[in-house]
């Protein structure tokens, strides 16, 4: 591909041989100019979606499309939100958030299939370097080697027997995860009661009654940690079950779910189609580099305050991340339960970081960390080979927990070799360099992607769905969907833009004959 | 719900109390009247959909929400195709086709959830009936009862036995799905392998080999042969492989999708929705009881000829079944490769009757039948209680193969009482009447869902894909997600938009400033 991308300010690069840390990347989702109006910035829009991840890009796609005015405010310089891609001098992809998509899936799958993107794959897991073809884990002192059929086996035993709550089974809690809180055929004593239990007291558990052995429990915590992108105390046990029932409780269904086929564009290319294709209609407008600060809901309109300037529209669908909506002012206030729920958040603080590590051996390798082995506080948790460089080297994407703003990597890059030195310390030998976003003190995302904690599910997730006068939510965040993921995010995105296009061909369009 | 349907010419009911016959049901699907043009009839329009199924619904919604003129010619006198819900005088709603979806079937769950409907859902299964809580099957004259839970375990390790052919695991030939023949993980030696073996073949294989049990394949060859519509020796081992790693190559998944879920208002309220919200756009003309019966296609604009007159546009989405296809003339003439597609056509003939069964019990019951215990030549081969009605009792679905014009039940409808009595003489005696639709002679399905033959999918599938100057294909049976689904329509539906849509798009509107 000889296309130019831009510069977007997201994003860290660190290579060891020279020392020299970037900030900034280069990426197909950076937006240049940042603004872009259909019509005078000062008429009322049909609609203004504020935020340009995949839930505002589907929003403003389908508002745009359907003929509706649509305003599309995004406060980063490009499109993707927490999913981006990108592009190193030698053009090698690295996706900064938002990675893997599935063809169950149906909401992202959809969007692929229609622009005829989803033929296009490449797949993470690899066993071509039998050398290295294995998952490590350790904990209590301990190192296990598994290949990946014996992995596979043991993962698929252990997350059935620590899934299952004792009296109430998964598919009694979660029975069709799409309607988490009120599905026909769940006990919602079961969904409480999954909610409020801790993924760490379900580890306590197993492990007092013998249900687990130390090597299960070792890829397991591991694996769940990688999953909430937090420790296990924070992490809700519904959840969790929720992403398990979804893969039909099989570990190779869900694996296959979560981090397995990648496009092999990135996923910002993904991105710039929707987008493109807003465009394309000739209806969108758009102003990036442009954080909202304040919204005013009046019955005839709604106003937007942002750094440019302030826009007008009869609707408004906000996809601001549960973790950084509450810095928004609104009038009128939005519900105290809301703000709680702002104020609360939801707990995946994940580092995600790419390295090069010299040699192609790593491609194919995975690793485990629990707490106890990481004498100085441990900051990541799993890491796998994720794909093979230009330069014939590795690159191995690791992921963090309870990201800490003290020890980013941004603040100590020279320190990034030797986080990935604690699973194996070939792997610090071999550092060349690393690509990252700091999501956990990201201020447009402040963490990653969402994992309510424990309890929080059932106490807001309605109210954080429901509609506030002229404003509709969405976002991964508090999708009914595949919560949290590019899927849910898409879902939502295409719900609400669904409901603002009904009411404005209700009120817009002569009643057609029928 | 109060709202009046109108009636369509399609469906037959049949009391046994009375005698009486009735041919046309009442269905929300029903369009009346049949024509409206949004513009004049003799102007040349942006895009013509041909069939409005779902492949072609979806199609005509999206090029019309996209602002293209859009023209939808039908020959029936209603929408849905091949899925469609008739409603008796009392209220009860009968799915006449297709009828079961999943939210891991995204195309369609796509659709229920943004419209709204993915939380009205019913399920086939019951068990509240603890007296029928079973499932039958006879093979070889011996009969077996399985309750539910021992069922799944049967049939999930039978299913495995069975799809793996030796020396060739289903997922080294179709490791992902919805890339049936070009996934660049599979082997297309092996797809080959799979797609010239039958799945009589494979049965007289496992049963000489003593791989399954005369119990186990009972239950296997009726619900294999409930997959087809027809014979084992017409059934593409690759076909079901498809279905079976769809489902993760788990019964339990595999049946969800294909058995459990129904929409409470019916599939024809999902057409009607997807019908109306195009209809609303003010940019639909439609004509139904239409028949095309030719297709002139030159480069400026396509000319199609239907019983109401001819009528051009520039695009043509074209969702005719493949089993009737062939009986359009096309000028230029398609390839001789689709013609011999055409000819062949796939081998579903399966005729789907419900039927009312006195007393609530068989809500819960399920029935399979293999051939040699039906000594007048079998006609069923799966039945399952479907709901409760109104009057308390429940309704058995059946499902038939190779269906036979010269027994079908419209011409012999005292006949059917028996045809469900070879399950279970109790269901002859509690007979009540039936609704059936007769797919195998549908002059405009000539089949039901579209299941390929030995060998039809690596001969045919890209050709009959392939464009043909302004025509773009789709429609279920051509589908590379879902295949003969109701989402495989919905995907190759919107695919096919799609590219028509940007076509339009590129050559009508302003280039757009990016
Ligand atoms: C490290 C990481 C890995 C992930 N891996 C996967 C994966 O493999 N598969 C998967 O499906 N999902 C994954 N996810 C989750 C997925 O990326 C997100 O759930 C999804 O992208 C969220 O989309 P969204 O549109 O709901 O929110 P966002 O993408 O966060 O979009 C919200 C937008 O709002 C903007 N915004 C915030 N505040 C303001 C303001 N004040 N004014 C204006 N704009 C504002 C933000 O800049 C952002 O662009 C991952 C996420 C991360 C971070
Ligand atoms: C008995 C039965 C049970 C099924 N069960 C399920 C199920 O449970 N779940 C599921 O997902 N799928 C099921 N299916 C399959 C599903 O219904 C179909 O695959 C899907 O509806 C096909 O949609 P389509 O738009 O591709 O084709 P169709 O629905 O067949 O649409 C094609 C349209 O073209 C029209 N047409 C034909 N000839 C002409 C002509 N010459 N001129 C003009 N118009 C013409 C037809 O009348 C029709 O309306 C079932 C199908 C049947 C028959």
């Amino acid at each position: 591909m000889s296309t130019r991308f831009a510069r977007t300010k997201d994003g860290f690069s660190y290579t060891k041989a020279t020392g020299e840390l970037k900030r900034g990347l280069v990426s197909e989702g950076a937006i240049c100019p940042s603004t872009s109006f259909a019509s005078s910035p000062q008429s009322t829009y049909d609609v203004i979606v504020i935020g340009a991840g995949y839930s505002g890009l589907v929003a403003a796609r389908d508002a745009a499309s359907a003929g509706l005015s649509t305003l599309l405010i995004e406060a980063r310089d490009r499109i993707g939100g927490r999913s981006w891609t990108s592009k190193d001098e030698h053009g090698n992809l690295y996706e900064m958030g938002g990675t893997w998509i599935h063809n169950q899936q149906g909401f992202v799958w959809r969007e692929l299939a229609r622009y005829g993107m989803d033929r296009n794959l490449k797949l993470s897991p690899n066993e071509d370097y039998s050398s290295h073809a294995y998952s490590m884990a350790r904990r209590n002192g301990i190192e296990y080697k598994q290949d990946y059929a014996t992995n596979e086996a043991v993962m698929d035993r252990a997350m059935r027997i620590f899934t299952n709550l004792p009296g109430a089974s998964v598919q009694e809690a979660v029975p069709f995860p799409p309607h988490l809180l009120d599905s026909f055929l769940s006990d919602p004593k079961l969904t409480a009661l999954y909610d409020t239990t801790s993924c760490a007291e379900r580890v306590a558990q197993v492990e007092k009654e013998g249900l687990l052995t130390n090597e299960e429990l070792a890829y397991l915590v591991a694996y769940i940690e990688l999953c909430f992108g937090a420790r296990l105390e924070k992490c809700s046990m519904l959840v969790w079950a929720k992403w398990y029932t979804h893969g039909n409780c099989s570990y190779k269904l869900l694996n296959d779910l979560l981090i397995v086929y990648k496009i092999a564009t990135g996923q910002s290319s993904l991105a710039r189609k929707i987008f493109d294709e807003a465009a394309s209609t000739g209806k969108l407008s758009y102003s990036f580099e442009s954080p909202v600060s304040k919204i005013i809901d009046r019955p005839s309109a709604t106003r937007v305050v942002t750094s440019r300037g302030t826009f007008s529209a009869r609707r408004l669908i906000c996809t601001l991340p549960i973790n950084v909506a509450g810095k928004v002012e609104f009038d009128p206030p939005v519900s105290a339960l809301r703000q709680e729920a702002w104020k609360e958040g939801h707990v995946n603080r994940c580092l995600k970081v790419h390295s090069e590590i010299a040699g192609p051996e790593f491609r194919s390798w995975t690793g485990n960390l629990c707490d106890d082995d990481v004498p100085s506080g441990r900051q990541l948790s799993m890491a796998i080979g994720d794909q093979l460089l230009k330069s014939g080297n590795a690159a191995v994407v690791a992921f963090g927990i309870d990201f800490d703003e003290e020890k980013a990597p941004s603040k100590n890059p020279r320190g990034i070799a030797s986080l990935f030195g604690e699973f194996d310390p070939e792997l610090e030998k071999r550092y060349i360099g690393s690509t990252w976003h700091e999501w956990g003190s990201d201020e447009f995302a402040n963490g990653a992607w969402a994992m309510p904690g424990v309890g929080f599910s059932t106490k807001y997730l309605k109210e954080l769905q429901s509609r506030h006068g002229n404003v509709l939510w969405a976002g991964a965040d508090i999708s009914d969907d595949w919560n949290s993921f590019i899927d849910g995010a898409i879902s939502s995105g295409t719900r609400a833009a669904y409901t603002v296009v009904e009411e404005w061909r209700r009120t817009t369009l002569p009643s057609a004959k029928l």
